[in-house]
C-alpha cells in the first residue's frame, strides 16, 4: 500500500506501528537471551481514577481488538525497521510472521472501573505480547478519558438528548474515536460525518454564524435554510439580535420552527427569554438547543431552565479537564522458562520510589450488598470465592489469537447505562469525591480480604 | 477502497468526512439561495492564549495542506452522504467535482501567534471554503496545542534532549501528529515508530520493568540488553534497588554504558546519588535519563540536577493542562454578489453575547523595537502602513487551488526556535502571565492603532 491509497492525511500501513520503540529491544534482546518464548501474563489497570471522579468508564475494547487483528508487518514497515536499524534481520524474519496468538480478557466494554481493576489481561509469549503494550494503552487511555466525561454529562442531562460536537477541538481521528466513546457514554448523536460514517452513529447538524453572514440579511439566510431543510430545521438565532432573530425565525418557518439554536450569551436567561418568546408566539413546540463551551456542570446548572438538547464540544473530547487515562500495561506473572507447561511466578517492580502493583494473574468481581447494589470492587489472585463467582468482570475477548467478543456500539452503550446505574447513587454526583466503591485485594494464598 | 486495504483501526477513505454535518447543510441552503459562489474570506485566529501562556505556537499547517489536497469525495464518501440524506442529489452531484481551487494564506508553521493573530485566511466561493472548517480546526487546534508545550518544555530543559514518549497516552494517530508537533517544538526525539515512519523523526527506546521482570535476575536482564544492544545502550535501573542496579549494570556494561534511565521516585535527589555512584564507580561518561511524569515546571526544577536528558509523554500529549487551543474558523468578508468582480464587504457577529469578532480580510506584521525585539503584534484591515511592509507574517500557501508552500520539519522547527528567540525575554518565563507582546488594531479607514 502507498500514501496515495490512504487517502488520509496518515501514512502508517498497519497497528503495528503505533508501537514505542523500545518493545521492539525489549523483544530482540529477549530472543537472543532465550526468554522471549516464556509464556507471560500482562495486565492493564490504573491506580488511581482521575481526581476528584468517582468511577471510570471502559472504552475502546472493540478498537483494540481491530488494533490486535490488524497488528502485522508489511513490507514496508519491515523496511522501516531495517533501514533505521532498530532490529537485526533475525527478529525481522520473526516479526514478519507475527500474528497475535495469545489470549486476551477484559472488562466488557461500557463497564465501569475503580482503582487496581484489571481492565484488559493479555497472555502468550512475552515476545507476541509485549508488542501490542503501546497501541492497547493509545486506544485505552484516549477512549475511556472520554467515555468518562461522556458518562458525566449524560448524568447531568438526564433525558434530554446530548449532541457531539468536538470535531474541530481535537484530531481530526481522535474525534472519530471521541464520538463513538460519547455515544458510548450516553450522548445521543454527533456532528462528526466520519463518526457516523465509521460507527453508524446517528449524526446531527445544521448551520454556522457564517450562513448567516454569508447573506444580505438574516431573513434571507432563515429563508434559505427552511427552503432547503424544510421548516423542522435549527436556526442559529445569536449572530445579531436574539430577540430579533426569534421573531424572523418563527415568522418564516412559522410555528412548526423545529428548534433555534443559541451559541453564546448567558445560556440560562437567554433560554427563558428565548422560550416565553417562543410560546408567545405560538411555536410552543420549537425547541431550544445550546451550545456554548458546555461541560457537566454547566448542563446541570440548566436542568431548570427550559433547554431541549445540548451539543458539547471541547470538554468533551477534552475529558472535562482528564484528558487522558493513567491506564499502564504490566508484566503480572510469567513462567519460569520457556517450556509452555511451566508454572507462573508472579512479578512485581519493587522499587521504594512508587509505581509499585501487584503480582499475580488477576479476576475481578463486584460485591453487591443486600440491596443489589455495587458495594465493593473485589480483585484477588488465585482461587475466587464462591460467593463471588457469578459476579466475576472479566470476559474472554481474544481465544488464541482470534477475537471472539465483537459487539455492537449499542449494545456497549446500554451495558453501560446498566453497569452505571448497579453503583450507589453518589456515583453520579458531579462533586469531586474518592471512588464511589472501594477496591478490595484477595491474596490468592490466605484468603483474606484488605481495602485499597 | 475498503477496509482492509486500509489496515488501520480507522475506515474513513478521505479528509472530506472530517467534517461536520452543518457544513453540508449551509452548502446544501447556499446553492438553493444562490449565494455558494459568493466569494468568501475566512480567518482562523483565537480570542485568547490559553490561561497564563505567553504565546502560542502556529503548528499543523503542513498538515492542513495534506487534507486539502486529500479533501475528495470518492463513491463511498458520495453514497453515505445519500443514504443518509444529508444533503440532496444536486449538492452530491457537486460534491463529486470538489477540489479547493481558492488561495490559502497563513503564518508560516512554527511562527509564533496571539490573540487576534489572523493564523490562517482561506479565500475562494462560500461553497468550497466553509467544507474546509472542521478539519482545518482540528489540525491547528491540536497540533499547535502539544507545540505550544513542546516549546515551554523545550525552553526549560534548554541544551538538554528531551525525548517525545507520549504515545500510550492518546489516540494512536493523535501521537503521531503530537511527536510531529513536539519535534517542532524543539524536542529531539520520539519513541514513537509511526512518527518517526511517517515524518522521519528520529526514534529511541530502550527497555521496560517488564523487561527485567521477565528475567530470573535484574543482572540476566541487564546482560541480555547489553548482548543485544551494545554497551551504548540505556539500562532501566529503578525494578528493584536502584544502587544495587546501577552497580549491576556498570559490572555488565563496563564504564562505556550509555545511559541509565530512572523512571520512578524523587527524581532531583535519585539523579545525585546515581550520578555519584557512576563517578564513583569510574562511569562517568554514563548518562542519566529521567522520565517519570515531568512538565515543564519538573523540567525546570530538574536544571541543576546532573540529568543529561528528559522523557516527557502524559503532560506532552496533553498539552500541559491546555490539551486544544480555541481558534475559530470566522467569515470575515464576501461578495455582495456572486459576480467574481463584486466587492468584498468585511462581516462579523454582532450579538451582545460574547464570542463578537472583527470583519474584514487581515494582515497582520510583527512590529519591533529599536533592539529588534518583538514589540507588538499589528493585526490591520485596508492598506498594510510602509514601517510593516517588511514584517508582514502571512505567506502564501495555497495559490489557486495548488499547495505553493511544502517544506521540511526541520525548516519548521528552526523557524520556531527563531520566532521564539525574537520575543521579549519573558516569553519564556514558565509563571502565569499575559502575552509576551500586546495585539494592536489598524482600522483600515483611519489608520489609527488601538490595543487589544
Amino acid at each position: 500500500m502507498n500514501t496515495a491509497d490512504l487517502g488520509l492525511p496518515v501514512d502508517v500501513p498497519s497497528t503495528a506501528l503505533f508501537t514505542d520503540q523500545y518493545e521492539f529491544t525489549m523483544l530482540q534482546a529477549a530472543m537472543k537471551a532465550g526468554t522471549a518464548e516464556r509464556r507471560s501474563v500482562f495486565e492493564v489497570f490504573t491506580r488511581r481514577l482521575p481526581e476528584g471522579r468517582r468511577y471510570g468508564v471502559v472504552a475502546g475494547t472493540g478498537r483494540v481488538l481491530d488494533a490486535v487483528e490488524n497488528f502485522r508487518f508489511d513490507p514496508d514497515v519491515l523496511a522501516f525497521l531495517r533501514e533505521r536499524k532498530i532490529v537485526d534481520e533475525e527478529t525481522l524474519d520473526w516479526l514478519a510472521d507475527y500474528r497475535f496468538s495469545g489470549d486476551i480478557w477484559g472488562y466488557p466494554e461500557g463497564e465501569v472501573y475503580f482503582p487496581g481493576s484489571p481492565i484488559m489481561r493479555v497472555e502468550g509469549t512475552f515476545a507476541e505480547c509485549v508488542l501490542l503494550e503501546t497501541v492497547i494503552l493509545s486506544v485505552l487511555n484516549h477512549d475511556s478519558a472520554i467515555a468518562a466525561a461522556a458518562s458525566r454529562m449524560s448524568s447531568a442531562a438526564g433525558e434530554r438528548p446530548l449532541i457531539e460536537m468536538g470535531a474541530r477541538r481535537t484530531h481530526e481521528l481522535a474525534a472519530v474515536a471521541a464520538s463513538r466513546a460519547a455515544y458510548l457514554g450516553g450522548f445521543t448523536s454527533t456532528s462528526d460525518l466520519a463518526a457516523g460514517f465509521r460507527y453508524g452513529i446517528p449524526t446531527v447538524g445544521t448551520s454556522a454564524h457564517a450562513f448567516t453572514l454569508l447573506h444580505d440579511r438574516e431573513r434571507d439566510a432563515f429563508q434559505a435554510q427552511v427552503k432547503s431543510m424544510g421548516r423542522g430545521t435549527t436556526l442559529l438565532v445569536d449572530t445579531y439580535d436574539v430577540a430579533e432573530a426569534v421573531r424572523t425565525a418563527v415568522e418564516v418557518a412559522g410555528p412548526e420552527l423545529g428548534a433555534v439554536r443559541i451559541d453564546s450569551g448567558d445560556l440560562l436567561l437567554v433560554a427563558h427569554r428565548v422560550r416565553q418568546q417562543l410560546d408567545e408566539l405560538g411555536a410552543t413546540d420549537t425547541r431550544i438547543i445550546v451550545t456554548s463551551d458546555l461541560d457537566e456542570y454547566a448542563i446541570a446548572s440548566l436542568a431548570a431552565a427550559p433547554v431541549d438538547a445540548y451539543g458539547v464540544g471541547t470538554q468533551l473530547v477534552t475529558g472535562s479537564g482528564h484528558p487522558t487515562c493513567s491506564m499502564v500495561y504490566k508484566l503480572v506473572a510469567r513462567a519460569e522458562s520457556t517450556d509452555p507447561t511451566a508454572p507462573l511466578l508472579p512479578v512485581a517492580k519493587k522499587s521504594t520510589g512508587g509505581k509499585t502493583s501487584i503480582g499475580g494473574r488477576k479476576w475481578a468481581a463486584r460485591r453487591l450488598d443486600e440491596y443489589g447494589v455495587a458495594e465493593a470492587e473485589v480483585v484477588g489472585t488465585g482461587p475466587v470465592p464462591d460467593a463471588l463467582a457469578d459476579r466475576q468482570l472479566l470476559v474472554e475477548l481474544v481465544k488464541g489469537g482470534d477475537v471472539v467478543a465483537r459487539e455492537s456500539l449499542d449494545v456497549v452503550r446500554d451495558r453501560h447505562t446498566a453497569a452505571r446505574a448497579n453503583l450507589p447513587l453518589s456515583a453520579t454526583q458531579l462533586s469531586r469525591g474518592e471512588p464511589v466503591i472501594p477496591t478490595e485485594y484477595v491474596n490468592g494464598r490466605s484468603g483474606s480480604l484488605t481495602g485499597s
